[in-house]
């Protein structure tokens, strides 16, 4: 064989340079080659490389000729071509001039084709068969499905062209989605199945508030505004992200061992590419998936650096290999071999093993997360495993990646990090029920020996703190005391809500930043928020695209677009005062309707947050200086003559499908105005002491806001449920692990 | 390689057992030792090993070999050898037959030696050079400073050597140690200025304790030794940090103004220094001091992003100038005005005001810290406004620089954040006591509102998790869990430990750092500890300089060495069983005595640990391989034949001054031997159903360690409380604000 033609020979087919490498797959493709030259249409030449790999099944080179001179003809496609080599299989005996040609040519559909009409009249009449499935369950109904009867009806029909006319056909039969079509998608139910009765708690909650209102809007834009913000979105993202992990450039030119841990990360071997290839390498990590053939092995290997898996590639006289036959999903590997350039069309490089070593083995009788498709309400009592499938990985990776998003941008701003208090005796903003910490009650104590006082009440001043303690609802109150001395600060920890609340968005037990600025009014608060906002969402789309282009995919479609959008727009700014009038216009034009009367004074409800920033603005809009009485004692006095009754410089934070993310204020730093608000709203000042400190000495003007951590995550994966994007959620009745 | 051989030839070198699981070290050490043998000297034997250590850093076996020719002949001993590898790294592309011996030779000292008359006579001559502070300070002269005379004056000179003379000198110079001499160094206080009388509360309690002990010591070595270890050692550092702030060249040509806050920092003024001469500017912040004249006021304004305050001039025809006679510490300002040269030599640059308003007020006689010198335990209950003084603002810029530092170190080495849980239902580690969390129990409830089961029982069914619940005292065991998917992990939060404890270094929280690292044995925990720790310290010393610098000179002199100490040392690595060998022989000959007796199986008390890292070998020391009986389950066996009893693959990093500061192990990754080790502990396997389930699925190899954050702070500030180096510490009795 002369080696530079059948390089030659492979680059001209456009398959893989180590595809010569496989030496009897080369000498095939010469023959062929020889005999056919190389075909015009791309999909001719990659079949061809088919048809080489089909050889062996073949007796006689002749065989090989026939079906290449077919291939490259482009008289048999992609679609018929394992009937093909079937048909030629059985004949492997007969010499090619005694071939039935005629009955080949029409076992194998040559010469078949559809005008596009026929293919429209077998897609209407399998609609027309699935009629009432159609009706009942909409755009829930499984379309794979009905391609599989059309493509049955239309022996050798081209699969594209089917999809196509099927999806034209499917939305002119049920008109544009529905809210209905909507909130059923949004319960994460598959139609056929449970007909979609019996969504996720959270996702039909939501669905079911959101319905009523936007039933007067055109189907066209509901697609972007479904209710619950997450798994609910129907249509794809329009742009998708480009594909970076790390920039190969800025890797080293042979592959980095990773420090403590002799290995090479998967995301640098995928990052790097083309550049290490042909470099001996050392990976580990698990095996997402594997298949066994005779003489060789392919394991997809994770090490969770990246969300893509290392195509490995075991030959069957590698060591290792014959333990490999027991390594199933889960098993844990080290593998030492050469990065090599994928002829796959999946991965750049993968990696052709030298030893392949199982350091764990993981029985799929017993490995819970053995199947490969589990709901991810069912991993809830597996959150010790999940984090080792595709999507609570991703969040995962993407957690990080916002927390260290939001580490750097305050920094960047000049804001020092401070860890305010999770333990404290002070019961200050009064923002939501609280957990008690104590010592006082034992594992298996009884109620008659907690300390009691003469009267019969616990006993506090016994307990560790010698008096009530609770866990903190906010480090706000805490944090400013820090602002009044190092200027700009922020915290990030976690907080507590005693709540007895079980949806899709709440947890005891959450992350929170509180960011707390001096010198900063609640317009600086308010470009600050957009800013934070913006890097968050623009880093994890740099850094997670892998993850995010998956979540787009599986998870949340749409979900890019909505990325973009955070980015790109320049959020919208209105007072309350103005939002308020837009809603009662909007309502007085029939544009819209709400379940909750709109007036001056009210707080805003999720059904008219969402409205301003899905309907009429269709970005992140931020609302500010709302009415005195429905806010915080801390938040400061405007003086705003416009407005019918006094005003706070609060803000919030509203976006499309997530509703509010962020609420921030100035606060008031007029010791007297404080006092007065504390009375008015018949607190004690005496717990506030040290806070009216601030405004006593060398009191200056500062704001800030807070902003749940879970909230961000769940807005930058499209996750509908708080419970998948913290490692270990806390809610009423669990606290396992 | 043949692993008895190795196994031999690390003992005949003296070397600990377990160095054969160091492949690469070993593999150095047999191309050593087959070029030179086994020396006679155990110095050169030992250093034999060191140069293995070494072989990382040069390129080619044949440099290796040259060294340790060198080293067999004892041509180059200990004190030379730093000299010698660093020369040879320079040379490392050289070969080894043009390596300019010559120079080498001089550079290394080969060939220098001193006789016992020589360094006596240097010794000599230093102490008489530093007569006048031996009079006044007596033993509480710093040592190593006139060891570092000594060794100045005879280059390559017997470091051990040195010392022994120096202390025999010093003790026939000064007789032996007074009553008044145990006494001042008891105190922590610098010779003469006080006498000793009034020291640190934590200070004068532990040196109590390690005067009785010291006395019988030689008194040469009381400096290196003091007893608390904080703010007691006595002399202040032989280096000092080059104050750098932020480097000019990083800075825009024009005053930045801060985002959010229309205002410039006091830290970025400063560090641009001449290069914004002449350019208008606004500042704002708070009064440190001010001195008002008829025609002029000096105001140093300070805003928390520098230690360092800003002084502005204020001319009597200046908007402002009049309202500024009411101005006093603490007041906040905004000014505008121009940066000019500064006559003053404290500052390259001063702020000439053209307007400076009073944003709010601080009557002196209501401020707390009016004052200028309050003493740190006065402050804590004035926790609200305490980062206002040099000391805990500084103390909270460090915190903020180490937090990043730690961010940065373990996302630089591919490590994700993981947020574990705080509120856990389970106790597993059970490393300390624990608060419990609870909504079972109202602030003022009646005990009999209790719920109770029908036995009296506290009825935890009725509580918010639906059993008891607790605050958790580690995240080791849940982190692991993310480890076995994503790789390497690691954690930073708040831990709680209900224990009823009043010393400096405990609180009831405090915030700690747990890295897990996949594919890591016990060798590369080490390693990673190591760097982790000189990353934070060199991080902090280059950003945080001036505060270390004021640090240094008011609360801890010598801090400065010691950091430097800390990242330029290769730590020392020794194990357990070797550590207990050295202290024994320490015993025997009469160089120490301990209050707890030293056989191998004790956990090692403080005393013994402080001696191995300040006295035996005065840099951090690692100590590994720990007796299986005093640790915990989870800890991986090893297979250690030459020990006594039964070891597992634990560290601890010990650190002059400050004992332990981080712990840490591999973990034991076999699921049979961990059910064995769970057993044998008398421990319920059940709770540990999700840990045991990592070692069936997929099990790999990790370690990792913990690091108790405020430690950290207190190791980098020198601070001798841990009160004063987090916001709002909590303790027995203490949850306010």
């Amino acid at each position: 064989m002369d080696a530079d033609h059948a390089k030659a020979v492979i680059a001209d087919l456009g398959l893989a340079p180590d595809t010569i490498d496989n030496t009897d797959l080369t000498q095939a493709l010469l023959v062929i080659h020889a005999a056919v030259g190389t075909p015009e249409s791309e999909e001719a030449r990659k079949l061809l490389g088919e048809v080489a790999k089909a050889a062996k099944k073949m007796v006689a080179d002749e065989h090989l000729v026939f079906l290449a001179q077919y291939v490259a003809d482009e008289r048999i496609r992609k679609s018929q071509f394992k009937a093909a080599t079937k048909w030629l299989k059985k004949a492997k005996e007969m010499p090619v001039d005694e071939l039935d040609v005629a009955d080949f040519e029409q076992t194998t559909g040559v010469g078949v084709s559809y005008t596009d009409d026929e293919i429209a009249a077998a897609v209407a009449k399998t609609l027309a068969d699935n009629a009432d499935d159609l009706a009942k369950l909409r755009y829930q109904i499984k379309a794979t499905k009905l391609k599989g009867q059309v493509m049955r009806s239309l022996p050798f029909v081209d699969s594209d062209a089917v999809e196509t006319i099927l999806q034209a056909k499917m939305a002119e039969a049920l008109g544009p989605m529905t809210e209905a079509d909507i909130a059923a998608a949004a319960s994460g139910k598959k139609g056929g199945k449970k007909g979609g009765k019996k969504g996720g708690k959270a996702g039909g909650k939501a669905g079911g508030k959101a319905g009523g209102k936007a039933g007067g809007k055109a189907g066209g834009k509901a697609g972007a505004s479904a209710p619950d913000g997450t798994d609910a979105a129907p249509a794809k993202s329009v742009r998708t992200l480009p594909v970076t992990l790390d920039d190969p450039a800025t890797l080293p030119d042979a592959p980095v061992t990773l420090k403590y841990s002799q290995r090479t990360s998967v995301r640098h071997v995928l990052s790097a590419g083309l550049k290490w290839s042909g470099a001996p390498v050392t990976v580990a990590g698990w095996v997402r998936t594997i298949r066994k053939q005779t003489t060789m092995a392919f394991v997809e290997l994770v090490d969770g650096s990246t969300i893509k898996g290392l195509q490995v590639i075991v030959e069957e006289d590698k060591i290792g290999f014959a333990e490999l036959q027991a390594a199933a999903t889960g098993a844990s590997l080290k593998v030492v071999g050469t990065i090599v350039e994928s002829p796959g069309k999946n991965q750049a490089v993968e990696i052709k093993a030298t030893t392949v070593e199982i350091l764990g083995e993981c029985s799929p009788d017993e490995y819970p997360l053995a199947k490969s498709r589990i709901k991810l309400e069912t991993m809830w009592p597996l959150a010790h495993l999940r984090v080792r499938t595709k999507v609570v990985g991703a969040a995962a990776r993407v957690r990080n990646v916002l927390a260290m998003a939001t580490h750097e941008f305050f920094q960047g701003i000049g804001c020092q990090y401070v860890h305010t208090p999770l333990i404290t005796a002070s019961d200050c903003e009064g923002a939501g029920e609280m957990f008690r910490v104590t010592t006082l009650l034992k594992e298996d104590g009884l109620v008659s020996e907690i300390p009691a006082t003469d009267d019969g009440h616990v006993d506090y001043a016994q307990d560790f703190f010698s008096k009530p303690a609770m866990l903190t609802v906010s480090g706000q109150l805490n944090v400013e005391t820090y602002c009044a001395g190092l200027s700009s600060v922020y915290t990030f920890g976690p907080t507590f809500r005693a709540e007895n609340s079980h949806t899709s968005r709440h947890l005891a037990e959450f992350w929170m930043i509180e960011p707390e600025l001096a010198f900063a009014d609640i317009h600086d608060n308010m470009a600050c928020a957009e800013d934070y906002l913006k890097h968050c969402v623009s880093t994890v789309m740099a850094k997670c695209s892998e993850e995010i282009n998956v979540f787009d995919q599986y998870v949340a479609p749409g979900l890019i677009d909505r990325l973009y959008n955070i980015v790109e727009s320049d959020f919208t700014r209105i007072t309350y005062t103005e939002a308020i009038r837009v809603l009662e216009a909007a309502i007085a034009a029939g544009d819209v309707s709400f379940e909750k009367k709109v007036e001056w004074g009210i707080d805003l409800a999720s059904e008219h947050e969402r409205y301003l920033c899905e309907q009429v603005y269709n970005m992140p809009t931020i609302v500010y200086n709302y009415p005195k009485d429905i806010k915080a004692f801390y938040m400061r006095l405007n003086d705003d003559p416009e407005a019918p009754a006094p005003t706070v410089a609060a803000m919030d934070v509203l976006c499309p499908l997530v509703g509010e993310l962020m609420g921030g204020s100035q606060r008031e730093e007029r010791y007297d105005v404080l006092v007065e608000r504390l009375k008015e709203d018949n607190m004690p000042l005496e717990p506030y002491w040290w806070y009216l400190d601030l405004r006593k000495f060398g009191s200056v003007v500062h704001s800030g806001f807070g902003v749940g951590f879970e909230r961000l995550v769940l807005l930058c994966t499209g996750l509908g449920n708080i419970r998948d994007v913290i490692p270990f959620p806390r809610y009423p009745g669990e606290a396992l692990f």
